[in-house]
């Protein structure tokens, strides 16, 4: 019997993308895997879930793993589906990445990526969602690769908090330029959308989404986002309580 | 020119849906409203954005707002397309819902219509979602119409801290019932998932997602699940920093 860790792979950029192939093969090192994602690109599907229409998997074999399903669903449908439906037992670790493209700041509230990792410490398993800041399908993963390893090696070593994943994101560097990794937390900013306006061919509008990240705190020296402006890894601890506990105080007069 | 406050109504079941029809016609009484709502339910779509396909918008009057679009996006989709390509200023009061069905406790972070609340504060918008906890389309929510105008009074009068929502859960209970609204924490709760398996005319699986809400603390009386099972409104500030800030310092060992 194979007694080494469990490992359960995951993504938003769905299974053929180069991130999760990536991913999945660094994974296969450190234990026997299981893949269990998206059919088909679902970023920015935040933590949606499949509750009006029905779900669909499918084997496949893609990434040679021990047990592979593509997943009609969202990222968190994946997570969901693979703890409840499709493993025995609960994964020693649920990776989900590599994504093609950032997930620091408020960009973890949009992360399909993000939300599989989050789903995952909900699930009771220590979880990790990685991502790339370069949004090319061709982007490099091969440069942070002693640092991922390194993450997952610690990860699985020490316990992580019950609840609590980790939001990886790597700048996008060459290997030697690397600083090193930084735990951080995530930095206040927003996007400004600004929504494109086009005419289909029948003379009706329709609109893109684009838009630009502002960080509301450049100088503060202790978020993601300054960390990978300065060539480190960023790692912030990420957890699903929005409570504002801070101002939970000030608000009695809601209470009559 | 009208100068009572512009409130900017949307939420996740949709554009006719009764809780917004119900909703609207509140808001109406304390401002100019704008409406701007899914063209379709969106139940379950979390913080989920459309970034890989287009979005139309669609004039409509059923609510005999001041503007009024149905759009073909998620509920953060309408938040991001009202205030920054329909409004001409930011709302004074961005109001969600009112959702068919509970989402206290961990349902916050899949919910379409705290996800728009959610936005809305990131917009910098005083913004609250409202839900009640009976999933019946012909719920009846003018049981609790004292309180939810209560509480939009005091969004107006008070100034909320920036980046903070309300998460106003509503008991289904007879008007006369309700102890009144508390202040609390999010319960920290889980869903165990089950996936109903059935098989299609062609033979092939395919799934629903089923589950089963489990509170972690029933015990604890400053949660949102003691408030609504205590016959009170429940009312957490919600916020989207998901660091979790009480292990920063423990995680030092992924720092090489």
């Amino acid at each position: 019997m194979d007694n080494r860790p469990l490992i359960l792979v995951t993504n938003d950029d769905g299974i053929y993308a180069p991130g999760i192939t990536f991913l999945a093969k660094i994974a296969s090192r450190f234990g026997r895997i299981v893949v269990v994602a998206p059919d088909k690109p679902q970023s920015g599907m935040g933590h949606a879930i499949t509750i009006n229409s029905t779900i669909r998997i499918q084997k496949t074999d893609y990434h040679h793993a021990e047990m592979e399903y593509s997943c009609s669903g969202t990222p968190v449908d994946c997570v969901k589906m693979a703890v409840n439906n499709l493993l025995q037992k609960s994964p020693d670790l649920i990776l989900s990445g590599i994504n093609h493209g950032s997930n620091s700041s408020i960009n973890v509230i949009y992360s399909g990526t993000m939300s599989a990792a989050i789903e995952g410490a909900l699930e009771g398993a220590p979880s990790i969602g990685f991502s790339l800041c370069d949004y090319a399908m061709e982007a490099d993963f091969t440069q942070a690769e002693k640092y991922i390893c390194g993450i997952i090696e610690e990860a699985l070593k020490n316990k992580m908090p019950k609840g609590v994943c980790l939001n990886v994101n790597i700048p996008k560097l060459k290997a030697d330029d690397f600083k090193g990794v930084k735990v951080v937390r995530q930095a206040r900013a927003n996007w400004v959308e600004k929504f494109e306006e086009r005419k289909d061919p029948y003379g009706r509008n329709y609109y893109w989404l684009t838009g630009e990240f502002v960080n509301f705190e450049p100088e503060s020296t202790d978020t993601d986002e300054w960390a990978l402006k300065n060539g480190y890894i960023s790692v912030v601890p990420t957890q699903a309580d929005l409570t504002a506990h801070n101002i939970l105080k000030d608000l009695n007069y809601f209470e009559k």
